[in-house]
């Protein structure tokens, strides 16, 4: 098979190479969908055990809200209706005939879960409410690209109630906090923590906070959101309850949301020019193990061994895959597996049952450096160790690369200069009108405000006025 | 709270009324569409954990497969587009224009997966092809109730592909095996496995194979299907695979599905005039907490052992609730967790925390003989058997009622009388047309030919001729 373009070469070419050839997605036979294959959908599934986890930790609730809104509803938030409605996928017609109202396809659900709020909040032993919905989501783009961008994708939206403003800017901190978490620890992915500015802000919020990670081409892309929604849509759906005081008061919402573009920034900040490189913690298949013979005697010697280490290694919860092929060499497997990303590969010949060893290769190290020969006895362990290293090693690498393409720059010239290389994290005083200037001159935009900025001040790049806002631009995805 | 409307007086009153004040699901805005609540969906989310397992354990693995099908493959499947076509709900506009091929929203995805498939299937080691979705469908009903009807509704649906008719008949075979296997032993709901006849067959099978279970009312409901699809979408989408000879071959298809419907069956087979009883391994909650106090006093002292009863409870895996809200009494509590049919309650007042014991009652026993006390001591093993035991009983329980209204009528007027009360089990000689005349002189529909049946012929029921056919007939949802 032949290799990937380098991602010197051709990022994008080697993106969506990449994602075909390692079985992860196609499209779909209308445009711009997706079909999300059996590797990437057991990706997406360790993701959400992941999340969902977290979520219910944090006292939430999943529930099934439904795939048609009254086009009625989209209509009741005035900044909802203006970010939508040029995206909205619209059923006209149903059961063989026209429909009174049309339809339109969930966007995301802010409204219908306004619908539903404003009757499940009666009293304020009602609040808050926290629930979160797994489904997928209609927007309908002109340019798609896998995972990053399609017409419809998967995604989780939770979506809460509050009595007060503190409890709806603590939960949306919270998940906030909770993407970051997950980012870090599950995905080895480091992130940066922050506000959107108003032209980024999802239509209809008064805050919008993001989490923003930087891709192998040095581009950002935005790994999860939360909204602080305020009483918008209170407002516009008549979400109210009764006080404490037998009062009527608008509640206060939140949504926040992670979609399989997380798998994009994966595939974009681990993958190397030979494949994927999977974080063990998410890894469909941890551990693969090659049994290598050349002869019917070979196999039986060899397949025993490889039978109680695949047992040893699923008994502790390791995700473990035994290749046991027979029309390809073993060397294709080690490419085919090296492309996929498995994080360890095991290969068990007749010279280790012999000596009573194997090899473990680290997919995150290439060659000999990243091999090693240790015994059967005790290998789980070994592999549990192995598998931790290589998840703060994916973290380190990938946080050292951060590091190194994000600058510093004091004035627009070398600000530019900035851009082309990575991010600029800089002091800011613009304006909306200042920051989509740039936008058109550089093709960067504002990632976030970071949250984690230093005390004081500094004169703007840009404005040269004292301020006390810092701004990450990059360009994204 | 008023009470339930009596299963005997007005079943269908006695479920519209349960489902939303138990807090399952509700209506959404647009007609026909349906909230699942949080209770309701972490019931599925238990459903979709036991079958997941088993589909799983049996070498299938999920995907994602897109909502939007183009239209014209819906048409090349000729039965397909005849049961199809008349549910069917589409999108005709999409980003603000009228789209060049309208988009059918999946009313299943037997034609996008044949589109997939004829890509996937090259070589005969491509196969077998073994698939699971899990996602919404779409399919525009008239009459619509919760969870058994719905314009939209939850479910999985498997999809597979074979090298030769005996793996798919195997296969469709082995689904079915493990509906009524989940059925019995997740949900304590005793099936009746066998064939449809062609008029109730899926449309595009050649065989379609189903679970019956009898509700409450004594109608059947279809718990699980699992069909086999011959060559027939082979053929539609040109699935095909060079065999071992470097011949191309039609590969042969199944597909198998159980939906949101379950949850209904849950209900109508279990359910009791004072509301829910859930079969404990699938429950929400297994077992719920509910501390008695009069003074903060008390509160304290009771508080103790029924944070650490959670605890226990909790480590060993048991999904357990400790109720301790402040403005409603404990009498209020039971009835609540009652009609929510929580397994287990368990009551701790300061008399049981001075004797070292708790107050356990069974749900599925009503009063005093569902009640026990229990030392604190040891409490997880006495609970973990008591779910046990409930499982059992409530098998049991529903597998007694099938039975009594299970007939073996011998001619039509007795037939009619069986009928009436519940099951017919005949031999059955007629034709589809007879069949359908039945239907409509007692609205009983052939529920399935069921898999097990004896040996031998016997005289059918209806046309008085010998036959080794065996139908049981029922009234149905």
């Amino acid at each position: 098979m032949a290799k990937l373009t380098p991602r010197d070469v051709d990022f994008n070419e080697w993106y969506n190479t990449l994602v075909l050839r390692a079985d992860m997605a196609e499209h779909g036979p209308v445009r711009g969908t997706m079909i999300v294959k059996p590797y990437g959908w057991s990706l997406w599934e360790n993701l959400q055990a992941g999340l969902d986890r977290r979520f219910k930790e944090t006292g939430h609730q999943n529930a099934g809200f439904p795939l048609f809104i009254p086009e009625s509803f989209i209509k009741r938030e005035a900044a909802h209706v203006e970010g939508f409605a040029p995206e909205l996928a619209v059923v006209t017609h149903a059961g063989g005939e026209k429909l009174e109202e049309p339809l339109v396809v969930r966007p995301t659900s802010e409204t219908i879960i306004g619908y539903a709020f404003s009757k499940w909040a009666q009293s304020y032993r009602d609040l808050p409410i926290l629930i979160n919905l797994w489904n997928s989501v209609v927007r309908w783009e002109l340019r798609t690209k896998l995972f990053i961008r399609s017409t419809e994708f998967y995604w989780q939206e939770g979506h809460t109630a509050h009595a007060t403003a503190e409890e709806a800017d603590f939960e949306t901190r919270q998940m906030l906090d909770i993407y970051a978490d997950f980012s870090i620890n599950d995905a080895a992915i480091p992130v940066i923590a922050g506000e959107k500015t108003e032209s980024e802000r999802f239509a209809g919020a008064n805050q919008t906070f993001t989490v923003e990670a930087m891709m192998g081409d040095r581009r950002g892309l935005q790994a999860g959101t939360s909204h602080n929604l305020g009483q918008n849509f209170a407002k516009a759906f008549d979400i109210r309850y009764l006080d404490q005081n037998n009062e009527r008061q608008y509640c206060w919402t939140t949504s926040w949301g992670l979609s399989t573009r997380f798998i994009g920034a994966i595939i974009m900040v681990h993958g190397d020019d030979q494949g994927l490189v999977m974080p063990p913690r998410l890894a469909p298949h941890q551990t693969v193990i090659v049994p290598i013979f050349r002869n019917d005697d070979e196999k039986t010697m060899v397949m025993e061994p490889v039978s109680r280490i695949k047992q040893e290694l699923a008994d502790r919860g390791i995700r473990v895959k035994v290749d046991d092929r027979e029309h390809v060499t073993p060397g294709f497997k080690f490419n085919d597996w090296e492309l996929r990303g498995v994080p360890i590969r095991i290969e068990v010949g007749p010279r280790d049952v012999a000596k009573g060893t194997v090899a473990i290769a680290r997919r995150d190290i290439p060659g000999r450096e990243g091999k090693q020969f240790v015994a059967q006895e005790g290998l789980t362990a070994i592999v549990e160790q192995i598998l931790d290293d290589i998840h703060q090693a994916m973290y380190e690498k990938a946080k050292q690369f951060l590091e190194d393409h994000t600058h510093r720059p004091k004035d627009y010239d070398s600000f530019k200069e900035a851009i082309g290389d990575g991010f600029a994290r800089v002091w800011w005083d613009g304006t909306t009108q200042e920051e989509l200037q740039i936008k058109e001159e550089t093709g960067a935009t504002i990632r976030c405000l970071p949250l984690d900025k230093p005390e004081g001040n500094g004169i703007c790049f840009y404005t040269g006025r004292k301020t006390d806002k810092v701004a990450m631009f990059g360009r994204g995805y």
